[in-house]
């Protein structure tokens, strides 16, 4: 047999565009998004996991966002089916819902958390695999369903940290939207184009401003880096109605109403979609949820093309610094709405659904910004190896540790270099190590070190104090496990 | 433009051997495995969650199991770059370790949750994607390592719920194995063939009996279906030897460590192995894990070949009926042990390292048989809509329950036929139904239906003593509240 040429070492690297996490990253997320599910759960929505594969066929083989119609998912293909990872929750629900619907409940709630994939191009903060976190309730047609949507996003965010004051929930309604084309002459099937123009827009009236979206009603608007995007091409009377309905926000959602009712005259979908709105206005008054929590806000318009009547989302309105030092609103962190296409798809039947989508890893990053997120990896107490001998004696020690409910471990790697021990302890951030060699054993005692104190001390003492440190305590070996407690206790641990 | 030929609809289905997990299938999952998390991060081991999507390179393209080397994975070709999913938890450790071992402590310890994917023949009960939960630790040579995972493994065990005394951890050591194996001529490389069908016959002891192992130790052994698996072809007295080692266990751990000294006599491998599980016994005796909890097994060897010493595995000892209605002990859920070259692929150093995976379906499916997972799916309450025009006010009511802790929804369905909201109400499995119409409104009450209540006296009454069930109370709309609360406690929810 011929000698097979060695194979080159793999290398060790994730793909592009995917990471790992490590720790606290992950403790902290699945935290936060425990308490998410409790308060979905808390509103009668239930748990729903779906296969991270789908067929192709079932999935619809692209992101639905028109922005970024190219963009696509992972793909193969498997004894002749094609078969891909989902990019979002919303696509396998709509699979769900029409493949069990004679066994779901209807209205069927439901909530859903964990990664989705995306095969984009990957760049900084950008990754090709990151959580959502979704609710929605399917074969719902009444807007109450979009009001209990919004009250529910805003007591997730109280519940997992952030204060009322620092975030707003903002509800529009497409039809509104859709009601001031018309009155801007803008309905019909040829126009599609048109309005798709204007709708991401006006998405992106936080970004450009009124000025830059003005131009992109227009002829269109060149960016500072030259890029030209071609605009809608609408007139000056018609692009003054669609600014007109951006800035059409009151003081009161009443008043707003009443300044809505009179853009859209004329329209009959655009006057169903301010009385859909003021419905929804008065069912989240009747729950207490008023504006300083949810308000009605007509620059809110989503993106994505399918919504179809309420669009909501939720923005967090306390300042923080960009990469450029310049403070400004954190902004969204969550965002949803109602569509009502995606399971006739599959049944040829229309079936009403609305759906809010959190932005997990934004969230997490809010919180942290807050200093809400609890305090990152305090490690194990470490016991440490003197005499190798000795290693079931260390193990006792740590299960009593263990036992009466502290974190701890003993050290397992080479215990030759003690300096060593207690660099590891220090990678670990433990709070305390635990010394004995022979004389301890044989004087039936035990040396605790306060590495909290002695990280301090170490800052302000030359090296002949540090040799005798009083962070370092000797203490009879039935008296290990209360003194640990002491010292941790002392610690704030 | 020709007119495009209208799609054929895409049919709602999962791909082939993936499925969906419904409410109580995945809150009690995530119940058992955040309580497993607390144990492993209590014995100091940190979270890891790697990306699902790993290069095929680093990954190695097949399963390690040498009895399935055909099995595959899920892969595909993404600009020249060959990806796949990961298929467990161990090659991507492998891969981490390797990328930021300059970063991480040694040793390391790390755990994982989350989904794996197999580009398996799927079969009744066996997914493509089904869940793992591993702790490792890389970088201890020590078998106080392996001791330590076989003592969290028995913890593990009792915190989700399974009894002392319905467990046993089993330990054995393959060096013990390696050096039966050498005293029964079977060192060499030219006999790296045989060991393997040794390794695998040892394994299936459970399955095949005595009779089986032996058959296949020998000539080879043909099943019930005809179908003949060759053998490792050993002489009667090579079998006897290997024979000898898998009955060697004896009363007690150092009855046992004797007679496999017998049998390992004259091989320095298998010495020094019948000594390594000397030492675990040791550490753990001084830890409090006695035989009633963990044992030294002999029969145990795992099918994987990359162990390269101690081996353990976690049974469940209690009984349950099989598929065939015979009582059987539950069987394995969960192995692991000691394995050197996973990291030495990348970095051409040797890195020892132990772990163990737990079968999570398996041990969910135990804690069900135990009865010890959490009641499934109480619904909410749910208040009905006998008044479309009044939704405020039931959504009124609804915050307030839930603002006093009690899960509860308002009906969103068409509220026009109210037989299908108690119908709802009873798919829902909702212990309670809030009715209130026109008359209720205007005299300042609300009617509160205990449906458990309900349902009992439904089943022993006529129709004619249904319609006044007491199990319908009016009271005041000011004591919702208080009333659903006094019925909840009564169904003892």
């Amino acid at each position: 047999m011929a000698k097979m040429k060695k194979a080159p070492r793999p290398k060790a690297q994730t793909p592009k565009g995917f990471r790992d996490y490590f720790g606290a990253e992950v403790t902290k997320r699945s935290e936060m998004l425990s308490k998410i599910a409790a308060v979905y759960h808390h509103y009668g929505f239930d748990a729903l996991e779906t296969s991270a594969v789908e067929t192709v066929e079932a999935l619809g083989k692209f992101l639905p966002d028109v922005d970024r119609p190219n963009e696509g998912v992972f793909a193969w293909e498997e004894d002749g089916d094609w078969l891909a990872l989902r990019y979002d929750m919303t696509a396998p629900l709509a699979r769900v819902y029409a493949q069990f619907r004679n066994d779901l409940p209807t209205p069927y709630r439901r909530y859903a958390m964990g990664p989705v994939w995306r095969n984009e191009k990957p760049g900084p903060g950008r990754f090709r695999q990151f959580y959502q976190c979704d609710a929605d309730t399917v074969g719902a047609p009444s807007v109450a369903a979009d009001a209990e949507i919004c009250a529910m996003l805003a007591d997730t965010l109280e519940t997992v940290g952030i204060d009322r004051g620092d975030y707003i929930v903002r509800v529009n309604n497409r039809k509104v939207l859709n009601g001031v084309m018309e009155v801007a002459g803008l309905a019909g099937d040829d126009k599609e184009a048109e309005r798709g123009i204007v709708l991401r827009a006006i998405d992106k009236l936080d970004r450009l401003g009124e000025g830059g979206v003005r131009a992109l009603l227009g002829a269109g608007r060149e960016d500072e880096s030259g890029d030209f995007t071609k605009g809608a091409g609408l007139g000056d009377e018609q692009a003054t109605i669609v600014m007109g309905f951006m800035s059409a926000k009151r003081d009161t959602g009443d008043a707003t109403v009443a300044r809505l009712l009179e853009l859209v005259q004329g329209s009959n979908t655009g006057t169903d979609g301010v009385r859909e709105l003021e419905t929804i206005g008065e069912l989240l008054d009747a729950q207490g949820y008023n504006a300083d929590r949810i308000e009605i806000d007509p620059s809110v318009v989503r993106g994505l093309g399918y919504y179809t009547g309420p669009v909501y989302e939720a923005e967090l309105t306390f300042e923080v610094t960009d990469e450029k030092g310049r403070p400004r609103n954190f902004g969204s962190v969550s965002g949803g709405g109602r569509y009502d296409d995606l399971v006739k798809r599959f049944t040829g039947q229309e079936v009403p659904a609305t759906g809010v989508s959190i932005g997990v890893d934004r969230l997490l990053a809010a919180l942290d910004a807050k200093g809400r997120l609890s305090k990152a990896g305090i490690g194990p107490v470490v016991v440490t190896v003197m005499d190798r001998a000795r290693m079931a004696d260390y193990q006792a020690m740590v299960a009593e540790l263990r036992n009466n409910g502290i974190r701890a471990e003993v050290y397992l790697g080479n215990p030759k270099n003690f300096g060593n021990q207690l660099k590891y302890a220090d990678a670990r951030n433990s709070p305390i190590a635990v010394i004995a060699g022979g004389d301890e054993f044989d004087a039936g005692k035990v040396q605790i070190k306060d590495l909290v104190l002695g990280a301090e001390i170490a800052k302000n003492a030359t090296l002949e104090e540090w040799k005798d440190r009083p962070s370092q305590v000797e203490v009879a070996r039935g008296d290990l496990v209360a003194k640990v407690r002491e010292i941790l206790a002392g610690q704030g641990k």
